[in-house]
């Protein structure tokens, strides 16, 4: 089974290609020719509407209800950057910011990781909290956060006010709750402990002498906790691996048990090495029951507003489509092609239209459509489908399901 | 954000109408041009098979399931009416009937609401009951009662038999439960004090010298509790508001938290004012985020099984979409467009098959559906939807959705 999710792939009307979508207007042969092949339709990635968030959208496509387990982002994007939370431990997502004379300058630090590392590896050596803890940086200005122990909450605000020229925010309990108070008091002990190692820190006064920003703060955001589904392991018993580049998919991913694999050249972004990844993919489908490959830049550059990069982008999965078809044996592979939602171009931000879908090798059913976007796959035979069908969709094709009854 | 509600409006073959429905055999060619620039589909009020009321079916479009919150018509049509109940009173509708003889002889005495105005009025001021209570004439020979009170109970019987040539039923408790047994006692006790006011009544014999049949007997159904759903602001921060005139659509609305705009010549009968009722649609939009327009007389010319009729009402529903297209923005206006239930002319009651609906403007993807009926929309772009997921589509062509997860 190889599950491929081109990450924001859904897209409405664009002024820019003739009010077509990127999947309609673009030239697109072996997504087609698997979409001739197979059968599509289209997807809601939670329901009809509903916007999802790329956490809450991937927790349903890989098959469980985020309603009844989603517990906020920072949990899964530390686990995702490759620390190694407890289970019951909470985490946080952090951006080096620069703060001049107490108002936030820039939320990014001017977008420059230099000697991001040596901050994070002085933060680890010299700050003590109450709690044991872990600080990683992350892709870009990002980092990770856990605090350890099972008497912490998720429920507190973010330190970052989301917005510039404004001051940053103290870390308040959302609720009433000992837990949330004690977490918040630590939250707020780590930034004012890390903010004395990294003012005056030499890695700043180089950045100013390259005329970058000084990574001088820590804002703190989306804390989160474990979201605790059944593995893949445990649900159909069958092995299952990972290929992305983002943390926080990755996070997701690992917390349904799934291995994951790093590729050299992999990025999460446009230059990441598609080539690479196909590679991986194909390898890990020889060893894996179940391979997930999630291709971030088509949802980059939708929020970038750019429908020609996000064609450009798409290109890369039709050669990923192009080499699965070419190596893999049909009649053994089974293949779910999708977004994990709809980001529009001409919006910028996630939306709650649904997905074109298609099922591709093995026993699947045909149907009359041959080309795949957001229109023709209306008319697919698998009419519209929720994101937690798709697994068990999959899982069907390749007869791992237990019969319910008898 | 505009809802079309058209109640009844879905159908089935018609032998009059060469086997087709009236939406198809008829000429509606605002709806169809609606139907060409937008998207279509099939809507399923409850889920499939599923034959709602009216007041199920509209809690349902708007959003939340009635499943969990319907508590029977009564408070919903007493609201409707005009009535302003308390959270935990207990609601009931009642029709003025004739009893002759301890006999039913009219449901309806006559369907002539003749001097039924000051009939309420001396009850009002005569009854004394144990609760304090609100009673009011609705449209026709109906009435509304209220009465007021926490230790009340929904759980009682009809005294109407809805049957003539019976006797007029005593109220029960439907449960072993104190408050439905109160509840019981204290409507026949307002049943019997009424019916002292009403026989002999000088209005009654008024009635009689024109030869019509006297209003001597008030016959209780429906009893219903506030169906405690969220309104429109709590869950989507929005302002909204409803141009209806059935007393129970109007309830379902209050209850949502709408403004209830009250349009002259606006009737709910087949000489609504449609103009008028365009007019205040139009206007609305301007003022709230979220209208919705309800139109009675298509269901009611199905209940009376006269399918040219119904096309003639369905007439008045395509001169109201000729003028949203003709008025409103395209860019800043979403519209819905579908019926609460099927009501098949040749059945003459509410039955369980999906209803047409359509989205239009803003950014809503195109399909190749070309004209708005029962047959064509089953092969539409959002192929088939739930009453439940209308209101979230809405909200999210408004981006008016708040993103689950990040």
């Amino acid at each position: 089974m190889l599950l491929i999710i081109s990450d924001g792939l859904g897209d409405v009307q664009c002024p820019d290609l003739q009010n077509k979508t990127p999947l309609e207007f673009g030239t697109f042969s072996n997504l087609n020719k698997m979409c001739k092949e197979g059968i599509c339709g289209m997807m809601d990635p939670i329901r009809p509407g509903i916007t999802p968030g790329s956490d809450t959208a991937h927790i349903a496509i890989l098959g469980e209800d985020p309603y009844k387990y989603y517990q906020g982002r920072g949990y899964l994007e530390a686990l995702g950057t490759g620390l190694k939370p407890g289970a019951d431990d909470v985490g946080f997502r952090l951006n080096f910011g620069t703060v001049t004379d107490g108002i936030i300058e820039d939320r990014r630090a001017g977008r420059s990781p230099l000697g991001l590392s040596r901050l994070v590896r002085d933060i680890n050596d010299s700050v003590e909290l109450d709690v044991p803890f872990q600080f990683k940086e992350a892709t870009g200005t990002r980092a990770a956060l856990i605090l350890e122990g099972d008497d912490l909450s998720n429920n507190v605000t973010d330190g970052d006010p989301h917005a510039i020229y404004e001051k940053p925010k103290m870390v308040k309990a959302a609720d009433g709750s000992d837990e949330a108070k004690r977490t918040a008091d630590i939250l707020n002990d780590f930034v004012a402990k890390a903010q004395k190692v990294l003012v005056g820190h030499p890695v700043n006064q180089q950045r100013r002498e390259k005329s970058i920003l000084p990574a001088n703060y820590l804002l703190v955001r989306g804390a989160g906790l474990r979201p605790k589904y059944p593995t893949f392991q445990e649900r159909y018993g069958v092995s299952a691996a990972c290929i992305a580049a983002t943390a926080l998919i990755r996070g997701v991913a690992k917390c349904y048990g799934f291995d994951l694999i790093d590729v050299e050249g992999m990025t999460g972004e446009y230059d990441t090495d598609i080539k690479a990844k196909t590679k991986a993919t194909l390898e890990a489908l020889q060893k894996y029951d179940f391979v997930f490959t999630h291709f971030k830049p088509t949802d980059t550059a939708s929020h970038d507003g750019d429908p020609q990069k996000k064609m450009q982008m798409i290109g890369y999965v039709d050669y990923l489509v192009s080499m699965v078809m070419k190596v893999s044996d049909r009649k053994d592979t089974v293949v779910a092609l999708t977004g994990d939602h709809t980001t529009p171009c001409m919006i910028g931000n996630h939306t709650g239209e649904p997905v074109p879908i298609m099922f591709w090798g093995g026993r699947v059913r045909r149907d009359y459509v041959n080309h795949f976007d957001e229109i023709s796959c209306t008319s697919g035979g698998l009419g519209r489908i929720r994101g937690r069908d798709v697994v068990p969709m999959l899982m069907n094709q390749a007869s791992k399901t237990k019969i319910f009854g008898a």
